[in-house]
């Protein structure tokens, strides 16, 4: 975050209302100078916060105006007065700002059942709306925080026809992540115009290429969020197949790049692996190899031993539900063949990987020689930090 | 383990043999005085270690004659020479005890991926039958154990038309535990008679409600192997239908105390918690409930904290896959209730659950109200130690 994030269009904020116990950012904003045409992807769990609903319903409009974010509490599993407070939210925020109630999306993240205490977010809008700024996404970017130790956001810039078009994103991650999605809130504001049924397209391609394939606990959130805001002042207008193309390759990569920082600022985290599966008889096979390999406890606590223990990796492949000839696999660290047709290559191999596992990133590859399919995740060791993180969470 | 552990018709020992590096007892034997009917069931993983495979096929033959086990090594992902070297402990132990040696099965724990030092093995053997006792199952149960902090043994009496029967058990598990199946061994000897295939019958629905009901980490080991074996001594016979109840019943009650053992024991474990869901569309549903919420990191971190965090509860159950109305979720903490129709109960309830949550056991209900069906684990928590204890566990 060392450069300042700006989208031509769009104003943010974030101040502290006294969500958060220890005084830090909890409430954060951004405002589009026009409404701005809008898409979302949210979390699959049954379980839905009560601003993840009303942001669904409210998507209809394809239109938006400002999104109010707080986190130190979900605002989720709290009933009736859950949604009226997450309306609440969303109508201080337009009688500030001067729109209507109908056009403010709504974000949360925290813990879980506890009621939201919508009378201190009343009183910190006023200085919130104060506070908005062209650069004010650093801002907001801290606001977002729960267990995450630094802030996230990216800027990207492309061009199309000789115009030049901005693409910024925030996001938090830390606990709660897997695909489908992690617990996690991101929001991407781009001077491009674009009907809200293009940019939906857009976003869930590049969040099934991003935040999809990452895994820090395998635990989904209720909360989880991601929209993408159109403000059209670029005056390039994404409907040439070519420039979609030119704008999906860029927000991938800028997905790609917060999902890394999510993982790699994970709770606990000390190591980043990514999980690559190959010659699987099908994607869905690999898949799950690669996901039962990705939330394994042992393999993730052996990465944070720094242990080069592909046995227990042969193990949870041989338990991912694929049929599966384990006297066929090849296990690799980076470069280093660990195990080959199922059985180990000995001290040489070992003594190389225990080089890459001291690493603060690396890949393991897994070779089914059963087809051409592939997939990989990236994944995180499981720390006593993370355990310590978790049980102390609510006190 | 304060009373002796015996069976008519077997005998047992425990000795070290140099597998373990610190030289605590690392190999066993189990010798029937005659050839016993035997029936097993085995892990689900398909990856499985050369014993198991070498079980699988012998116990065709629906008798066996000796069991030679040991721990520090797993014999898995060994490839030919592993499949030889379970042959050779086989071999090599009935040699020692004067039986044919397809009629001895075998049983390895400890590390996968490293070759089994079988020279070792074949040196401790003279002594390990030298030490053969009808009371040597308290050694046996020692010379089983990994990362258990100590031996789990159980012994039962029944009566079948006014004869008395025995049944004697051992078992270890400590990591990589879950259901189908633990990463555990366990043999159980019993002095009545009966037929190779109602003796699977028996074992199979006694692990269904005991060893397939608990969960350490979620892991699926490579090795997992319960014995049934059975002298005929007592001259009782499985024949009639109440015998096989009167059976079932000891044995169920005899292996859900070893599962309760193997939990509380679990790597790091300091609570054991049952999971019982409530009010399911069907047993799948349920099942799946409690499976998710079982094996949830941010569930089991809360509970090592003594945090009584209905919400990571609730929103592991909405991810758990099923159709789910969150707001008519019940949660309760023993008998405290925590959530009601989805929403958190208040600071009364909290103030409740906090003392239970520092019991060493205590069970989570979760009613759906969504039908009849119910299904019930145990689980424990995630400690510092457990991801400690998995960091170190090759070093």
């Amino acid at each position: 975050m060392e450069q300042t994030i700006q989208c031509p269009g769009f104003r943010a904020a974030g101040v502290a209302c006294g969500l958060k116990p220890n005084g830090d950012k909890d409430l954060g904003l951004i405002v589009a100078d026009r409404p701005a045409s809008v898409a979302g992807v949210f979390t699959r769990n049954r379980v839905k916060a009560a601003p993840v609903q009303l942001c669904q319903e409210r998507l209809a409009a394809g239109t938006c105006s400002a999104v109010i974010i707080n986190s130190g509490n979900a605002n989720c599993a709290t009933g009736a007065q859950g949604r009226t407070d997450a309306e609440a939210m969303a109508r201080i925020a337009a009688e500030a700002v001067g729109v209507d109630p109908q056009s403010v999306l709504v974000a949360s993240t925290g813990v879980i059942g506890q009621p939201l205490p919508i009378e201190r977010i009343r009183d910190g809008v006023p200085t919130l709306v104060a506070g908005l700024r062209h650069d004010g996404f650093g801002d907001l970017a801290r606001a977002m925080m729960t267990t995450d130790t630094v802030p996230k956001a990216e800027v990207r810039w492309g061009e199309v026809d000789g115009k030049r078009f901005t693409v910024a994103a925030v996001a938090k991650g830390a606990g709660m992540i897997r695909p489908d999605m992690a617990t996690m809130l991101a929001f991407v504001c781009t001077d491009v115009a674009a009907d809200p049924r293009v940019l939906r397209t857009l976003l869930q391609a590049a969040c099934d290429r991003s935040f999809n394939r990452i895994s820090i606990d395998g635990d989904t959130s209720t909360n989880d969020t991601v929209l993408l805001m159109a403000s059209g002042v670029s005056g390039i207008r994404l409907e040439a197949e070519a420039a979609q193309h030119r704008f999906q390759s860029l927000l991938d990569e800028m997905l790609l790049a917060l999902a890394k920082q999510l993982v790699k600022d994970g709770e606990g985290v000390t190591k980043v692996v990514e999980i690559r599966v190959h010659g699987a008889a099908d994607r869905s096979a690999a898949l799950k190899v690669a996901d039962t390999i990705a939330h394994s406890p042992l393999v993730k606590t052996a990465f944070f031993g720094e242990d080069a223990n592909w046995g227990r990796i042969l193990a949870a492949a041989g338990r991912s539900g694929i049929e599966l000839d384990p006297d066929r696999v090849d296990i690799y660290f980076d470069d280093v063949q660990m195990a080959a047709a199922g059985q180990g290559c000995g001290d040489a191999a070992e003594a190389r990987a225990a080089a890459i596992m001291k690493l603060p990133a690396y890949a393991v590859t897994v070779d089914l020689h059963a087809g051409d399919a592939a997939a990989s995740l990236l994944t995180c060791d499981f720390s006593v930090d993370y355990v310590k993180i978790n049980a102390d969470y609510r006190s």
